[in-house]
């Protein structure tokens, strides 16, 4: 039996989901939202999570580092995200977190459970329909630190803010927010926080 | 029988959500994406067309008002829509584009299909637990014509930009601006357009 662990924000959807996987014979499912995730982690103990990596919380950027924690055995939980193309930012730290399995929520169910299967073998599942996505994450222009300045803009924090959490200078800050707005492509500030945020990078 | 079209962009779950619906005896279901949905309306013709409030287009904007003109016959299409009480902005467009019912995606499907019964006889569903959502729409402090303003802004365009397209005086962009930073009670306009989002407004 596998034991599945299967995160998603929308209790009906993945109540739904929860059931069809059900069906399936080799598969023990329990379902939890992302804020319930860490705590299932520990008690369910589960062979492989299944993850939405659409998140109700912090503008969309699902907990992963949580997840993906080490158990007592220091074993990495096996994780197998649900994910789209056109967020390639989120596919990014789905890999940086070190999932194994990639299935592309525009394509057929059936690809859920032939994931499942296989990362809890431990083996690598990613659907070609992702590859494209990927290849727009590895070309992703900006640094951490540049990403950290961007984050705090688009909480609406000034440079002044900025400056004084990341200690930093108001100069450095306005030098970072001048690269990521021609790094982006972006015509201004509020337009390269617009390109960011769309491809899934904040 | 009731004829529905379900309107969902992931293929993964609205198949799975699709298929669970299906086994209701008293149901027909079609699915399709909201970019194909227009189309499906015209060639189906659902008594209830349920849709979900998210979109992959246009910053998550769903397109209602196409889904919900009036057909050969005059008659508008019944329509129920997935919402969640944090996205009230969603919620204020979906009462404005006529939507029947309303179901929490934080409840239970069975909300679905009772919903689906009660909007297919003409009926008005409303599950509760959206109550403070729709609190919320009503108190949205912004204007049609703010909005307008915002919406550009929150997509790049310059004082200059905004002024041209909307036909006003770079003044006038200005003040609207600082009526939408105070209203919505934000820091700067960067704050404004992410309160805005997160609110469903924008």
């Amino acid at each position: 039996m596998i034991r599945v662990l299967l995160v998603h924000d929308e209790y009906l959807v993945r109540s739904v989901l929860a059931e069809w996987l059900r069906q399936e014979s080799d598969l023990t499912v329990h379902d939890t939202s992302w804020r319930g995730a860490p705590g299932m982690m520990r008690s369910v103990r589960p062979d492989v999570c299944a993850a939405d990596l659409e998140c109700a919380d912090s503008y969309g950027i699902p907990p992963l580092g949580e997840l993906c924690r080490p158990g007592p055995e220091r074993v990495r939980p096996r994780l197998l995200v649900l994910a789209t193309a056109n967020r390639p930012g989120l596919l990014k730290r789905a890999a940086e977190a070190g999932a194994l399995g990639y299935v592309d929520k525009e394509g057929s169910p059936q690809n859920l459970l032939r994931g499942i299967r296989r990362v809890a073998e431990g083996e690598r599942f990613v659907n070609d329909s992702l590859g494209f996505g990927f290849l727009k994450a590895a070309e992703m222009p900006l640094t951490r630190r540049e990403l950290s300045v961007l984050s705090l803009a688009a909480e609406g924090a000034s440079i002044a803010e900025i400056a004084g959490s990341l200690h930093l200078s108001h100069g450095t800050v306005r030098n970072y927010m001048a690269a990521i707005t021609r790094k982006t492509g972006a015509r201004n500030r509020i337009d390269a926080i617009r390109i960011s945020q769309g491809q899934g990078w904040l």
